[in-house]
């Protein structure tokens, strides 16, 4: 076998990027350069700003109306009225005009009645009364803005008023970025076999901007050693820092660290994380050179802590912490001491309480980033937290859009997409979040107050019936609402063409077979159909394989790894397979009473009486829609 | 006298905003483009964006190792160890490498033990074992993001990975911005009497931009009704939305309103609002025309409350909403009934409450949005709130920024200044605050519980001593501890080369002074000299002029409204005045015991002993500091 390098290190978090930026201080040289104020918005001054003019520049009227000598004004009350003669005792000026000697003070026009020999007024004018006087605002020579500090359009502004038009900024640090391995390939790019299409550089250009640095993403380099070596070299004289996609483990063709101890030196290779181990730190002719892992979600967590640190330091900005909130996790989440991890979850605002519900934990969600709240991390020192304890989560949305979400937890559907994609367009504010453990995982998480809503397809295998029997069961009487939902089919799909010839379930045996995870009504559904058939699970080849939703079933079936999985029209539609009815089932919706009459409840159930829904569900296949939205059940 | 415009309307703001965006609403077109994926960081999304490929694109090895046959590992047991053969057994794979019939798991490389004939294994495989399903993370077909929604870099990422690399986006919308007046001037001209140099245009041109819309600021228009005109018009033909500032309220040449009723319709001309009154908001060709006030105090809240509304709509963007915290006002704010008010104020954290000190509330002054931590808004149905009582603040820092500042309310000194600049620096995150109420203002504001220190310069008229019998006489035994400040020269400033020959105090009558507030150490100082010369406050020409710093004062002298006034050197030395000197002073800071371990407050008292902080007195001119830092009484 190949030579492979399979001991990295493995510090602590803090302790890899202390140790980093402390090797970074003493040789990063912070760069400076002067540019015009009218473009300096979000850039970092270097030194403190002195106004070189006032402002006002001169004593100003502070309102329209005369500008008159006070002591001339002393006598005026409502019965003995004085005038004033313009020219001689008065000047009529606006707002902002210089006042000067004789005149020391305004009244204001309202104040005013004109006569035929000048303009009378009923009450004397203190000195200086409605004068703004010189430098009120801004004192030639005062500190208007301080060191390292980031410049905001008000800054712009009083800026320029106080004669400021050019400034000395931080350079906006530049990063080089490479994506290396010879099987990945650009976007715009027709995948093949084993192609990997390269994202991660783009997501790392957009995190560099966002950190008011400035990237440079190269094309991607082949796995060798001379090539990696060559680019990295010359980027490292050129730009002020480099980061190095993927290669930065221990696999065959992993050649960054080796290269980096050629070129300079490695701090850190190795760092207690999970996901985001195989993280290189890197000190290069005096420039940071971070190797960051391939897997997307590895990527971005080794982005964050390792990369932004530098970014900020050579930018001399802040680190934007997100919020932190305390939230009652959802599930179970078993962690090793060996590692820091970080579990992305969904958030929301169950009753008085907030409920964290954890995401997939796989290196390679990259769509469980995109779905998530936040972060919820566990220490490395601590094996994992139970169900119903708190935690802490990094929220990366804001509190109040997370305290304004439907949380949805139970069976999948594509409908609950089509409900989130309206909701914020219909209530902006609002939004609905969806977390998918199947229809018993759903009920299970209403009683533990952890969801607003769980939507269900669960057979009485008895009577028939859909839903009803199982939270007649569950919840106690005056507890909960079941509203309607939408009939759909289930049914097998198969690949396109169905060349194996499956009819129905009775001739699965012999197939390769993907499953539903254990509460799934369609795993419910399909063992009520085996047991009809007298067929046992142990005859499905494939039976404890498990997919979470029906588009996993789908995507499988549509790969060379199976040949059959139970699932919904829409979703054979969405991946062009075959599809061969079982038979229409009932997906709908358990609702404590407590939460119908919250307005992101109602605004939901709202949206399944709409027409622009039944639109989509017609776009999507297979739904029936007759009594979505009603509420069929008090118990 | 000129036609005057005095009655606008006064419509509350709330209601405003309302007539206004419904007024628009049938009228504006949201306008899109279809752009590549990479460039599309904060864009925001037409519709939703469905999944073109899978991810991964086919099933793959999630570890480095080698892939089997589950089936022909079955056997393996510590005891009884299975050999496998390459390429007949296994083939060894890198992470993402494609797993294909008759291969379906992956055992790692750690778990390997390479022998003569192959590997040997000590555990069997289950199926799928390691390995990661087509579409685990994103299936074909599936919606990766929402309509409406706002792109960050993992979506770019994402978007990538599923084969998506164009996609259609709201337009950003595109705002002309038109400073008018005939006074403006450009900040690169040199300013001459009367001139007020144009910055709200390029303070509204980044507002613009920070709330993802595309600015184009023209250059200034005088004040004359037919450029206005013409120059409007031919905007809102080439534009989304136009701002014209200035000529917005009832002075002499303030056009825009009638401009604006020619050319379109005017839907509301004055708010219910301070500072802010005189804005104006018009339909003209079903595009938003907005008129707002010059101050720029007022041009900023007007364009929070009316212009980012609009680009909101347009741009299809959610409103950023400021946090919102409750603090304790630290003096009383008297309102009318009849506006919304919005208070600038200073926020900081004190033992367990938020204080909020309010700042200089004129429209004109620019300094104190940049000063600011957030605002008070008082509701129009108010009268004002109490000092002590609690207030809602808007925030415009981050909480914990507020909650890591050293909170000064006192006397007022350059050097404040200085340790301001000097503390993010040495400490990232901890920021030093200060208002000016004068030395009194200060030992209140302890007393209340509002301030952490309070510098003072207070002279004891019997004993010649500065400080310690004051706070003796205002403290508790145990309380408090005075820190050592630094010495400092008060004087007489003059105009440069003293043209009334002024050699002291007793020159003072018959020359126009400008005094300090009543509380200001200063002006205790002024007071007893006055005392020991025998001259009554009557015979001083401005006695009752107040300005509240020693710059302001600086000002004064240094325009044609005043001949004198007492200050400090560094003060006469930063406009350039003459300096009589009167004698020198201590100024100190006193600070509650309790405050004295808090790591900030220790990081301020640190700084007074910093040989940097010396050097920028010695460049300010007039210090001596000594004892600096030192605690010099605990009682």
């Amino acid at each position: 076998m190949a030579k492979r390098n399979l001991y990295l290190d493995t510090k602590p978090v803090e302790e890899a990027a202390e140790l980093y930026l402390n090797a970074l201080r003493p040789v990063v040289t912070i760069q400076y350069e002067t540019i015009p104020v009218t473009e300096s918005l979000n850039r970092v001054t270097r030194h403190a700003t002195y106004a070189k003019y006032s402002s006002p520049l001169f004593n100003a009227s502070a309102m329209d109306g005369i500008a008159v000598i006070s002591e001339r004004t002393v006598a005026a009350t409502e019965v003995a009225p004085v005038t004033l003669k313009e020219k001689e005792d008065y000047i009529v000026v606006d707002t902002g005009d210089p006042i000067h000697p004789p005149y020391d003070a305004v009244i204001m026009a309202e104040d005013l009645v004109e006569t035929k020999d000048g303009v009378q007024i009923t009450a004397s004018a203190a000195p200086w009364q409605h004068v703004r006087p010189i430098g009120e605002d801004i004192v030639a020579g005062e500190m208007i803005l301080p060191s390292r500090h980031k410049i905001r359009p008000i800054d712009v502004g009083v800026l320029l008023s106080a004669g400021i038009t050019r400034i000395e900024v931080v350079k906006r640090p530049r990063a080089a970025i490479f994506p290396t391995g010879t099987e990945i390939i650009e976007p715009e790019d027709t995948p093949r076999e084993g192609s990997i299409i390269e994202s991660n550089s783009r997501m790392f250009e957009n995190m560099v901007i966002e950190a008011g640095g400035e990237a440079r993403r190269f094309p991607p380099i082949i796995d060798d050693y001379e090539q990696i070596r060559d680019n990295i070299a010359k980027a490292v004289s050129e730009y002020d820092m480099v980061i190095v996609n993927a290669g930065s483990s221990a696999g065959t063709e992993d050649y960054t660290v080796h290269v980096l101890r050629e070129l300079g030196e490695v701090i850190v290779h190795g760092v207690a994380i999970k996901p985001g181990k195989p993280v290189i730190l890197a000190v290069v002719e005096g420039k940071p050179v971070i190797g960051l892992p391939g897997y997307p979600v590895s990527a971005y967590i080794g982005f964050e802590n390792f990369v932004l640190p530098v970014l900020a330091m050579m930018g001399q900005t802040a680190l934007k912490k997100n919020e932190v909130v305390t939230a009652s996790v959802s599930k179970r989440l078993v962690s090793s001491l060996r590692h820091k991890e970080y579990v992305r979850v969904k958030v929301g605002k169950v009753g008085d309480k907030m409920v964290a519900a954890p995401l997939a934990r796989g290196a390679g969600a990259a769509m469980s980033l995109v779905r998530a709240d936040g972060f919820c991390v566990i220490e490395q020192h601590s094996e994992g937290v139970e169900a119903g304890e708190p935690v802490q989560v990094e929220l990366y949305r804001d509190k109040a859009e997370v305290e304004n979400t439907v949380v949805i937890i139970g069976s999948h559907d594509l409908i609950l997409d089509v409900a989130a994609d309206m909701m914020p367009n219909l209530h902006p504010g609002m939004f609905v979040s969806s977390t998918h453990v199947g229809s018993m995982g759903g009920l299970m998480a209403l009683k533990r107050k952890e969801a607003h809503l769980a939507p269900i397809h669960l057979l009485d295998e008895e009577t028939g019936e859909y839903n009803l029997s199982y939270i007649r069961r569950l919840f106690g009487s005056g507890k909960i609402a079941l509203i309607k939902g939408v009939g759909r089919t289930q049914g097998i799909l198969v690949k396109k063409g169905n060349p194996l010839g499956i009819k129905g379930i009775e001739d699965l045996p012999g197939c390769r077979y993907v499953n539903r995870q254990r509460g799934a009504g369609t795993r419910v559904l399909f063992d009520y159909k085996l047991k009809q058939l007298g067929i046992a699970p142990e005859q499905i080849n494939g039976y404890e394989r498990e997919a979470a939703t029906h588009m996993a079933v789908a995507a499988a079936v549509g790969s060379d790894g199976a040949d059959a999985g139970m699932g919904i029209l829409s979703a054979a539609k969405a991946m062009d397979l075959d599809f061969i009815p079982v038979g229409p089932e009932e997906y709908d919706f358990a609702v404590p009473l407590e939460y119908l009459e919250l307005p992101h409840i109602k605004a939901f159930i709202e949206i399944l009486k709409m027409d622009e829904f039944y639109k989509r569900l017609d776009e999507l296949g297979g739904y029936t829609y007759e009594r979505a939205g009603e509420r069929i059940l008090n118990i």
